[in-house]
């Protein structure tokens, strides 16, 4: 298998739900205005605390310093593991998303005390690492991938010691005890979906609705707190290297003209559970490993999207009750997990 | 001759070019999102020098003060004059837009000393009287028209005695000496054009591009002060009561599918002139009708929108050399005007 670290060197940023309206200007562009910008990793997420903003450096020039504005100091490098020459998201038979990767990118960096920021796409699932920590990722992945690195379009092997600096495994080889989060399982149900590019245009009224208006900053404030959950105002678009991703539930997803959207199977849809009682943080290891595993376990599917202050992870409607069952059962006997 | 006072109390506003980002979020609502605001009156148009925004009171509301917004004191009511029943300005044969209405409406008002602020569509020609002007327009021009109100759907005859208050006329009957602003005449040559109101999605990012982000603030701010302006930055849009207009040049135009935007006649191009060498201000009384008059006496059709610093009337490409003259002509020897 081969892992890739992409050419893109991201930022991870959070705007205010009050703090939107100043920023919608630069936003529209990176969404809509792809000549305007040279920014070419961007996605944005809707939940109820914030707006969690990924995007490369080009596209995080456009975004003005605000108290409205909270970016992580680090600069992330996004992975994306290619099984057979393919990424690896594309949820057929065997189970896929970060499921997929969860034995052999999620676990080991855990060990390694590496936090990795996920997020899931129609197309794939990108890994997020701290560009600082990609020594250690790749003498962790090595033993396991081909890793390349690529640079301006080329694919270029790279080996341990080329990144290495001296620095080799950070050094703590013992999984701490880690602290179990608390998950929410709201009852909307999800649509991971895609559209042509050149038809974004088509529905950017409606996208732009959902994204820069549906969201009263004084309702949903609270929302977060309550632990049984309705439902979760969560949306999340991204346009990664001219591919767009979508993923609504199926009250936002009425909305949209029907017959531009496209989901990979007829009509999936998908339940969310959503880790972390208190914001996450980004200094916590094992987070995404910590319902991954599970995952892993009885070969369930998921989608994962961190966002800044919460992880969801989407699975199978069908699945939702088995992976509740699971979780609960990891929290109240530990050892299970 | 019938003239209706509209239902609509209106605010004119200017927003600086570098201000324009914080309030897209407010603009593009206002603009594509009916459903979210009650705003019926909406017109924005870019100048060299700013945008102006004329919009109804709840429109205003969206605007949130600030440094980068100008708002003129007044409330301002919109007039509009009807044939037969029918609006101003379908310009067919005979001579129509601020023409039409120069000697009827225009110069009786400016003989009052009551300033107008002209806002010409692809629709019609709105044009708006400060709310306190009232019993002087309703005195001055009920010899020539009958007058109704728009109240809530409804059309009511208006009579001076009603609206009078005491107040009858200005008092000061002689026209003063009126100073001739200089014109300006850019070489881009504009069209004003409709589409179908639910199509606007259908064009909405090529429209956000051009409105939003066309203009670089810091090129502009220096054109406006040239003589020999080959090319002014001009783009006019409006939504009232529903009815969309659009003026741009043909450079403009170009980025718009060609498809959706139609024209009263075929290929109808226009010609601007620019009024005023500084910016004019709200006070000064006859500046349209020191235009509109001459073009009156020639019988030559103009689209005439004031913007907050400036004045633009849009005469027929063929007639552009015939005004020329005659502005100048007006200009060396001011008893011809």
């Amino acid at each position: 298998m081969e892992l890739h670290i992409l050419d893109h060197r991201l930022r991870v940023t959070s705007i205010t739900k009050s703090g939107l309206a100043q920023f919608t200007h630069a936003l529209i562009k990176l969404i809509f205005l792809r000549r305007r910008t040279r920014c070419k990793f961007f996605s944005m997420t809707e939940t109820p605390e914030n707006f969690t903003v990924v995007l490369d450096e080009e596209g995080f020039k456009e975004l003005e310093a605000s108290s409205q504005l909270q970016a992580e100091d680090s600069v992330w490098l996004p992975l994306n593991v290619l099984s057979d020459g393919n990424a690896s998201a594309s949820l057929g038979s065997q189970p896929a998303g970060v499921t997929k990767v969860a034995e052999s990118v999620i676990a080991p960096l855990a060990r390694q005390h590496v936090s990795v920021f996920m997020l899931s796409t129609y197309q794939t699932d990108f890994i997020l690492v701290r560009e600082k920590d990609l020594p250690v990722v790749v003498s962790t992945l090595e033993e396991e991938f081909n890793i390349f690195r690529e640079v301006g379009g080329e694919s270029l092997l790279v080996r341990g010691h080329d990144v290495a600096n001296g620095l080799h495994k950070n050094g703590k080889e013992a999984v701490p005890a880690c602290t179990l989060h608390p998950v929410l399982i709201p009852q909307n149900r999800f649509c991971v979906m895609s559209l042509d590019p050149d038809t974004l245009p088509s529905i950017a009224t409606t996208l732009i609705d959902v994204l820069f208006y549906s969201s009263s900053a004084k309702e949903d404030e609270t929302s977060s707190s309550s632990a049984d959950l309705e439902r979760i105002n969560f949306f999340s678009f991204s346009l990664i290297d001219g591919y767009v991703s979508l993923v609504m539930d199926t009250l936002a997803q009425r909305q949209f003209p029907a017959d531009l959207l496209f989901t990979s199977s007829s009509g999936e849809l998908w339940r969310m559970v959503r880790i972390g009682g208190q914001p996450l943080g980004f200094d916590e290891c094992g987070i995404v490993a910590q319902i991954s595993q599970p995952l892993a376990d009885c070969d369930i599917s998921a989608y994962y999207i961190s966002t800044f202050s919460f992880d969801h992870a989407l699975v199978p409607e069908e699945d939702i009750s088995r992976v509740s069952d699971l979780l609960h059962k990891q929290r109240t006997d530990p050892t299970t997990g």
